[in-house]
């Protein structure tokens, strides 16, 4: 789907890539390892809402239009629990490591994105 | 599934203009009425999914990142549901009306998308 | 699981059954039909729900009594749209056929229902 | 969010308690602390379900029904979501301090389960 060469930027992005990621306050986020993955869902979740316009636009079945729009929810969804996980593994991991009030700022931070997740 | 020539009309709805939408049987789907909003929602969208990727790429903080994803699946979830609420007035209601093996169809149709939709 | 015999109020839920609805076809709501299948599942949900209970008291592991809430959830969502998809083809396909104002109110009572379900 | 006494019972409850839960800081789950708040919750959910039964049996409308049963999705929403905190900060935050693979395997554990809460 012709994403080709955004990747371009990654190549460079390994030069600040987590070295350092438990190293006490790290300065990059968990999710930078499997951040062109997470960017290639992107684009084809921004792709498949281009889709959805073009089909309104084409007066296209609502049916399929709902299908088209159940599969990018759930491909945004993706993208989320990808990022959570990451997030549970490195971020909350070494606050909760390093303990204090940071730690229980970070695990309160986490169960409200939770909750967002769930409810939205 | 069958609905084959429904897009017949719809080359005609490609000028565009749902005059004929609510005179009688009409040969649009419901939701032209209300095309330009959902095309201004899913542009809106769109540029909401850009900025997740915008936000991945720039390193941005997880948890920012995800309630980003939150309002996006949420406005996707908005457009379904005034997809879903056009279907039903639009095109059930005028299939109940009509009767027979289509009515039934489209019943069951509607509720499949329903059921992927609160899956999803 | 011994739910026996709480059918009996079915053969006398003939008799307080909604004559009034509306005076098409059908006197009586369309999950009528399926009454002791859905009973049947909700009797298993409140089973359900009370084995939660029981987990929390005895201190059973967390991750265990969440699948078990993700499980109750889902067989509720799956009574919702059962329900639904009754509603839709029986009260809501009835009202479309009589038309009117009647027809567009139930029509936008379903659709409030879908979006608190999915949204839910 | 301000259980206060709940703790109440808990002195009995300290007789069945899982001591052995891991050989951690603390012998017992997270939610010990909450559980006289989750056991009302419960109750009332099954209570919900009770309702919704006996709403059924009445042949009582379905979109009254539908909005019994997204009330009680949404209780036992709340519910997973207060384990899942609980969880995080006490088995997970516990397990991530002291490190190795136990760590991980919570991590997993943590993320499939919200995987499960947001698709279901």
């Amino acid at each position: 789907m012709a994403y080709a060469e955004q990747t371009k930027t990654h190549s460079s992005a390994a030069s600040h890539t987590p070295e350092s990621l438990t190293t006490g306050e790290t300065s990059t986020h968990g999710y930078v390892d499997d951040k062109s993955a997470l960017l290639t869902r992107l684009r084809r979740a921004e792709g498949q809402v281009r889709g959805i316009q073009r089909m309104i636009e084409d007066d296209e079945y609502c049916i399929d239009i709902l299908t088209q729009v159940s599969a990018t929810t759930k491909a945004l969804e993706t993208v989320a629990l990808a990022l959570l996980d990451d997030h549970l593994k490195h971020c909350v991991a070494q606050a909760t490591r390093q303990g204090g009030e940071v730690a229980d700022q970070k695990l309160d931070e986490a169960s409200r994105a939770i909750a967002r997740l769930v409810r939205s």
